[in-house]
């Protein structure tokens, strides 16, 4: 690997344009031409075989039939040998948080699958270290050799009454956000009931993000396409990834907003909504593609960007039309289409050489003119960054828990329980609202693993104010005595512990609380995986692909222990989301997020 | 007509969000409800039967199947009876001046046409008056009832070392500009070869605009599609109104710059180029229609960008693709698309109610929320607009002209000369650099009547240095003795005087220096018509119907005249445009817009 080396921030267009003109004019060499590629031209929906490309100081100069002229003692000169030139791919909406690992590390491991901007809303480090943790982020984006644009987090806590987070923000941190670099807008408004009731932060907030002229993400979690989602509407967000019927897709579309089709580690999204493009013929300049959240298994093993767009591809859209959805479609919607997204003078010269269009094969990936990867390997290293002690040490436990702290006493009197359960769905972000019989055993409410009905807890943790709140859950799976912890708990990230057993469930906890976070597993005592996540007890300080490895071993010991649903500790890790109905556990009690309210444990 | 309303402008929309998300989820009467509409979606590019749209505070607050939540006592109701609901028209890139008007009577005459957004440029009154003209047709334009955006012109004058303007404008001006409240962006750069060549002037006004986030306009008036067009492209502007083949449309939007399609007066660029689209099957988003000139008989008569819709609508275009063409890509190309281009939550409620699709017969027109035309006529009137006394008495000749002032000697002892002939081409803004053979009678050329050859002279009227460049001109096809002066001559706007008698030509210039500008027609010294336009020698203050009829009435006595060219007058005013090929004159000469140069008058 060669010497690491420093990536300067693209210059403003304003200061290299006249050295663009003087390049696509012959009258100054080129820093790079590419030759005789296939255009995949976003602009026009073409594909222009024998095209060159000229570029100088990061940024496309010429692009046309020949860029001779272009060509000095110093211009570097690549065939492309008839292989088709992409744009870089963008991440619409993301969470960086969700690969376990630093931006610098989630860099790492996207940029071979082509992804070179990304539009991060560091909402989970918000939510934990508030500005501050959204600063950290923001200046490691800044440092970047590909484009990191960072989305404000709108909504810490996510759902003011029914949480606590470990910050609070609102309209006065947007407005100072909206000054920083590479602060491109809002992040998803999640607290769609507040947008609609007219709540001061969130109209506060949109109100700052409007006038900055930037961008308001959206997030409207409901299948209700009646006056909730008018009143949603009418309130600003421009765009959702929620999403996941086909009616959804063409809702917000007809009302302006960008429809955000994601496939996540988790989510999959893209196949039924995009059936508004395939089948119903609708625009598809307002359909965008993002990923939302990664896991750092699937950006190691599967890919990123590339993955969805060849998804898209397989799905029935044309190439040219689903790499549209995931460049200048992007590009536009955050306002950035003379800077990213295309091939064309003045954008920067982010771009892929690809093989295969259909298949989306990536030889080789550029960006600001820079060959960063090659082969599906990086070929530039990018520093590790080290984070602050302010962004360690943030699970406060208060004290050591024991299995007691996680006995759910029953009604005084009662043999038997019928209590709310919150029902898990594979591959969906929304749980359901289950309910179980339970019986009682010395007033203390038992689990029923034979029916897949096991406990779940969330610990307080920024505080340090020792609370636990039990719940059950079911949809793991888990048939042996076991308990797993974690630190990732969106969105409030507390800690969430789903155990079979309770002694298991307190070791795992206070494991937790004794490396600064991250996510383990016990089995009768025993540690039988441990990510660690010290940063805000959500990154992993390690490199992405040992982060993965570390991952792996966890799924497959999850896997052990019977659990065989697909992404079990994203699901996990979902359970205390009190912005996504139906039932949800968070750090003030079981949470109806149909009604947006607190509910008894029994029925 | 009712009593004029004022007309406030509308109320940003970060003011009034609260109020439309109470309209949208029912907490709050709408203004105005539209019932039982077909919406024709430019966002989904569809149209959708059955559709309501409430409206509050001039912004759509609610578009779906059913808004009788928004309807309250004082709701008007309006019922669309299945008609269809168009956004209000936009034009892309206008001139006001062409309509020999003013802002107030532009709008007034294009209102009833649909017509609810304009970009203009008013590079006119800037080379006569410079930043005042500029600011003063700004502060008219933000008084509309209508969006009236204006594009900071660019060149002025249009071409340095090759004419002497009225006015010079450079970086700082346009830095100033960029900050008044309806500046939208940079008027179209047609120093086309300043661009490639990094002038200055170009590129500091560039850079200007683009610090300040607005769209860059561009005018690449050169069938060059090489490395010249490479240069421009990279030099920032983000779109082009000068192309005239298909070709020139495609390199356009594979550059990623926007095809701006003109059909204005004498401008007929929309068939040919919109083949990239019919025939070719480009993306449809990048093309943008506008009008760039139109005449006040084209305005009162014909339409303006009703009749550009219905004419690319006849082209082969599916109507919502003409329509989106026309409203949702001219607003996403400005930055606008918060605001304008579409019917949905949050925009201006700018709309037409249209019987027809296809023809778009407009029934009625609405802006912000009001009424303003139904069945082609305006219902409300906009107060006239009062020019200052520094904008009026511009035409300054210095001293009164004779005949002899346009007397053209010939090389001392030449019998015959090869003159250089303006030839114009209908319908067309290039001239042809054509050659003629002319006699010479007492050492004075003469012109060739019978070979439709007759003089052309440019009168210097910005600072009255009484001087006169002479020139030749063929295709007008004056067949008796006049002489057509004219105070709008694009782009310095001296006088061009045609006549087929020098006395006459005398007599018209010097009608014009008494009564501050204008156009006038003279026939054996007697006055055949007249347009007054004490504005700035560019604009009428008359209403535009009385300025239609006189026009009609000059066209009129024109063919008399023997002249039964397309839009004339407008090839006329055109004559001293030294950045359009091929050959032009101006106060400094006669001048060879191929190779930007001043040529002799013989050859």
């Amino acid at each position: 690997m060669p010497k690491t080396p420093r990536f300067s921030r693209p210059k403003p267009w304003t200061e290299v344009a006249a050295v663009l003109v003087d390049v696509a004019t012959g009258r100054r060499p080129a820093d790079m031409v590419v030759r005789n590629g296939r255009w995949v031209n976003v602009h026009s929906g073409e594909v222009i075989p024998g095209t060159d490309v000229a570029i100088a100081k990061g940024r496309f100069a010429y692009c046309g039939p020949n860029a001779s002229h272009a060509i000095g003692e110093g211009t570097k000169v690549v065939d492309a040998g008839g292989r088709y030139l992409v744009p870089g791919l963008c991440d619409a909406h993301m969470h960086v948080e969700s690969g376990m690992v630093t931006v610098t590390e989630f860099c790492r491991a996207v940029i071979p699958h082509g992804t070179t901007s990304m539009f991060i809303d560091p909402h989970e480090i918000a939510n934990v270290l508030g500005l501050e943790g959204v600063r950290l982020m923001h200046d490691e984006a800044v440092d970047m050799p590909v484009n990191v644009h960072v989305q404000m987090p709108s909504c810490v806590p996510s759902a003011p009454g029914l949480e606590n987070a470990g910050a609070t923000l609102g309209p006065k941190d947007v407005a100072e956000a909206m000054t920083w670099e590479n602060i491109i807008g809002l992040g998803e408004v999640m607290n769609f009931p507040g947008v609609a009731a007219n709540d001061a932060t969130m109209t506060g907030e949109i109100a700052a993000t409007v006038a900055a002229g930037k961008t308001v993400g959206g997030h409207y979690a409901s299948p209700d396409l009646g006056l909730a989602f008018h009143g949603y509407v009418a309130g600003g967000p421009e765009d959702d990834h929620e999403g996941t019927r086909v009616e959804d897709a063409i809702a917000r579309v007809r009302q302006g907003m960008k429809a955000m089709l994601r496939l996540g580690s988790a989510w999959y999204d893209v196949a039924t909504q995009i059936k508004a493009v395939t089948e119903q013929g609708l625009d598809p300049r307002n359909f965008i593609l993002c990923t939302d959240d990664s896991h750092s298994g699937t950006l190691v093993d599967e890919g990123h960007m590339n993955r969805v767009v060849r998804h898209a591809i397989a799905q029935g859209l044309k190439p040219v039309t689903a790499i549209q959805m995931a460049t200048i479609n992007t590009a536009q919607h955050f306002r950035l289409e003379r800077e990213i997204g295309s091939i064309a003078p003045g954008r920067l010269a982010d771009f892929l050489i690809v093989s295969d269009l259909a298949t989306l094969t990536i030889d080789e990936v550029y960006a600001r003119g820079v060959r960063l990867a090659k082969g599906g390997k990086l070929e530039v290293d990018i520093p590790v960054r080290t984070y602050p002690a302010s962004a360690r040490n943030t699970v406060k436990l208060g004290r050591k828990l024991g299995a007691a702290d996680f006995d759910i006493a029953a009604p005084a009197g009662a043999n038997e329980v019928r209590a709310r359960v919150i029902g898990v769905i594979e591959n969906q972000a929304p749980t359901r609202a289950l309910e179980a019989d339970l019986p009682v055993e010395d007033g203390i409410v038992q689990m029923d693993r034979r029916n897949d009905v096991c406990q779940i807890a969330l610990v307080e943790r920024h505080r340090g104010t020792g609370a636990v709140v039990n719940g059950y859950v079911s949809g793991f799976g888990y048939m042996r005595d076991c308990a797993l912890a974690s630190t990732v708990a969106h969105d409030s990230h507390h800690m969430i512990v789903v155990g079979t057993n309770k002694a298991d469930m307190a070791a795992a906890a206070n494991r937790l609380g004794e490396i600064g976070g991250g996510v383990v597993l016990f089995s009768q005592g025993k540690e039988l995986a441990l990510v660690e996540m010290p940063i805000a007890g959500l990154m992993s300080d390690e490199r992405a692909e040992i982060v993965a490895a570390k991952a792996g071993k966890l799924t497959a010991a999850m896997r052990e222990m019977g659990c065989s649903l697909n992404n079990a500790y994203m699901q996990h890790s979902l359970l205390a989301l009190v912005v996504i109905p139906e039932l949800r556990i968070s750090d003030m009690g079981i949470i109806d997020v149909t009604k947006f309210e607190k509910v008894d444990l029994f029925v």
